[in-house]
């Protein structure tokens, strides 16, 4: 009974190889990247195709996700109790901070966006729910990282990329902003992960007083920022947005 | 080899099953509705819950959709040729129509909603990426179950449910929409899926005249009707559009 089922983590592989890839894949390259006899492979993607989680380009023969986990993933937005209490606080922190707003999990090592509220302006957005974000350079990723401890395991074992020259690589650096986010109660990105761009963020705990995931805004630095600092008003306005998530989901008021 | 492989179609079940209901399930609900023996179905739901397919309610041990089904569903929207041809062509038609736009392929027995522009103002919408709309009475379905042959089959076995006074459920009657459909090269929905909502929709070809989509745009049928008819400049936007995005597939212009 202790052991998992072969055939389902061979077929977790193959989703996640065609999706870190750029293109379609071939039967061979997906048989050699995973080390499967192609034969073994075959069966996998046919099981897969038939059930809608891959389809096969009719022109090349070759595979591609499919549109079931489209649907089963919109469905799990659906159910997400996080997500779902969040809706309106999230409308009100991007209206009142005129910025765009991101609600973020652990998953893996990164933080996956399960809501992302466009700016309030007439500009052209492009949505990211479901995208990945780094968790030791982004703000919604340094306060996974300074509460929740699997968070902060994967951020130590990250190879913690560079994204720009502000990006803080270094072990005993990114601890030290951790202490620094445990202390302030939330956490900044300045041009970290992108050039021109800064975002805050802070915790969102349940009823267990456990954290469950990260809500911060992301703009322009010459919006978010003023001589340099975190323009206050919108530190407040983000930390009293996951403030009043976490009281949604039942944590406690101190 | 042509046998498909159990334990990854008994997962693929699990996570319908798990998509399907209202709330998280327990392993017992699990096992009974599938039939399998709980040891069975406790090893599956382990592997998926490791892979991220899965995710289980530590309070009270029920089991849920993963983040990863997020994940991989928002890389099949990235790597979706249709979709990214028609980002630019459905952004306009909403400009122009000012009416929110989707676009819609066949998946399983309905149409997938792939991408969705929201109604050009300030009110609060629903993005609807990811869920499926009934293929017998929405201009999206309509328009499949006229040119796609699977579509079609799809629509005649479904049980075509009535969702307003105005649903068409009759066979003869859905057979001849299909042919004034084909006849005038898109479809319409006035009140046959929702109260005091219309919409138009046009087929999309790819290169070899294939239907690979639908596109269209629904509103209140106040604003999309005049004297009872849809108006028919809005006819002429969607259409079109589903010419402009099927000729950025290749298709020829004949």
């Amino acid at each position: 009974m202790a052991r998992n089922i072969q055939s389902l983590e061979r077929a977790a592989a193959m989703l996640r190889l065609l999706a870190g890839g750029e293109r379609r894949l071939g039967l061979s390259d997906i048989a050699s990247s995973l080390g499967l006899a192609k034969g073994t492979a075959h069966g996998i993607l046919r099981t897969l195709q038939q059930e809608g989680f891959v389809e096969q380009d009719d022109a090349s023969g070759r595979y591609q996700l499919g549109a079931e986990l489209l649907r089963l993933g919109t469905t799990y937005l659906d159910v997400h109790e996080l997500r779902a209490r969040a809706l309106v606080w999230t409308d009100d922190l991007a209206r009142s901070s005129g910025e765009s707003v991101h609600l973020g999990v652990l998953h893996q090592h990164g933080v996956l966006i399960v809501h992302h509220v466009f700016r309030p302006d007439d500009s052209r957005q492009v949505l990211e729910i479901g995208v990945m974000q780094p968790l030791h350079s982004t703000a919604l990723g340094k306060v996974l990282s300074a509460y929740d401890p699997v968070a902060h395991s994967e951020a130590l074992e990250s190879d913690r990329k560079s994204f720009t020259e502000r990006t803080v690589c270094d072990l005993d650096d990114f601890e030290q902003i951790l202490d620094i986010t445990r202390a302030r109660g939330y956490a900044a990105d300045v041009e970290e992960t992108w050039e021109g761009v800064a975002s805050v963020a802070a915790p969102i705990h349940d009823r267990r007083r456990m954290p469950v995931g990260a809500v911060g805004i992301t703009g322009a630095v010459e919006r978010l920022c003023r001589d340099g600092e975190l323009r206050p008003e919108l530190i407040a306005a983000v930390r009293d947005c996951a403030r009043a998530v976490s009281r949604d989901l039942g944590a406690g008021r101190f």
